[in-house]
């Protein structure tokens, strides 16, 4: 068996933070499919798994860790890779973890959901519109950060860029032209470029078209 | 100089985290008060401060610390106080500070910043639907576990807490009744019996009816 274990699925940019950084550090590892979109996230043998009932979910041993931005701090504290060298360090990449979650991923993963995976009579345009306005803001804020530095924090890439660029690999799944943010762009394109990165439809499964991005 | 100033404003759920944590820690502090729904968190001086262009920021001397859970974290290494045992624990902390900025915090701030402080004729009544759905299942979620436990992580008030109850104190803002999550309910009543506890509107400047809580 593997190291680790990775519940997860393969259109989730959240459980992709983890599989990338799995990948990155070339971890043994697996995936474990999650039906989440017909409710495997919510299932009580799942909930036991994380009551907040979702992905992804780090099996390492007898642990379980859950939330995207825990998982990429324990694996950082365990493998010594892309994380924190000091107390200040690490806060300032949990800074910008924090704001990822809040201002970044959950708009623009709740846009990208409602766009393409929600059934087209519940989908609102009022919201979508809304939540693509702020992610568009949110896009601002990194693309100002990253026309001055190469990396969120610091020199060197750290769990922070993994964080805030999980689901900026599923541009044209969501109406926001990537390339606006100019410095957002090549960012992104620099970690494309690192050994041992895939798309996400190549690193978890589930997804019909999985295997299509690198084949 | 009091020992720390905090960048806020009265109707900050967010800087009401920090705030909160100050005073129940007896620490010496002074509200800075952000003109926020005048643009006041967006000019020039204020990114210097925070490129986030978010309240709230803790001056500590020369360090600024902003995004309330890493204040929280930040607060709690300092005075020991509402923190973590070990490094487990305090994952397990940000584990719940990170899933309240995504799923609690996010939706619930949205939709009553929507409901009370954007002009009429710019209010979405299917964003604020869209938004207090999410509130309300990230509320299931929280009531869930508080009727197990008296505190979200072990046996103790931690800062998970602090950050998960900020804006619960705004109901009458939002179109959810915290009655309906009892646990909920019964755990912020606990919160509001500490000594220090202030309400918002009496800890943080710039509200027009401030002190009325608890005057």
């Amino acid at each position: 068996m593997s190291e680790y274990q990775l519940h997860c699925f393969a259109q989730s940019g959240n459980a992709y933070k983890a599989a990338l950084m799995l990948n990155l550090i070339d971890a043994e590892w697996e995936p474990i499919w999650v039906d989440f979109f017909n409710g495997g996230s919510k299932t009580p043998e799942y909930l036991a798994i994380n009551e907040m009932g979702e992905v992804p979910a780090l099996v390492d041993g007898a642990n379980i860790i859950t939330q995207s931005g825990v998982i990429l701090d324990y694996l950082s504290s365990k493998h010594g890779k892309f994380g924190a060298t000091s107390a200040d360090h690490r806060r300032e990449i949990m800074r910008w973890i924090l704001w990822d979650n809040h201002k970044l991923t959950a708009n623009i993963a709740t846009a990208r959901s409602m766009m393409n995976f929600l059934a087209p009579e519940k989908r609102k345009q009022d919201v979508i519109d809304f939540l693509i306005g702020r992610a568009k803001t949110a896009l601002k804020v990194l693309d100002t950060r990253l026309a001055t530095q190469r990396w969120i924090v610091g020199d060197t890439m750290t769990t922070a860029d993994l964080s805030c660029v999980g689901y900026l690999f599923f541009d044209g799944e969501f109406s926001i032209e990537l390339a606006d943010y100019s410095k957002v762009a090549r960012w992104r394109d620099s970690i494309a470029a690192l050994p041992g990165w895939k798309h996400p439809y190549d690193l978890m499964p589930g997804h019909p078209l999985a295997e299509r991005k690198s084949a």
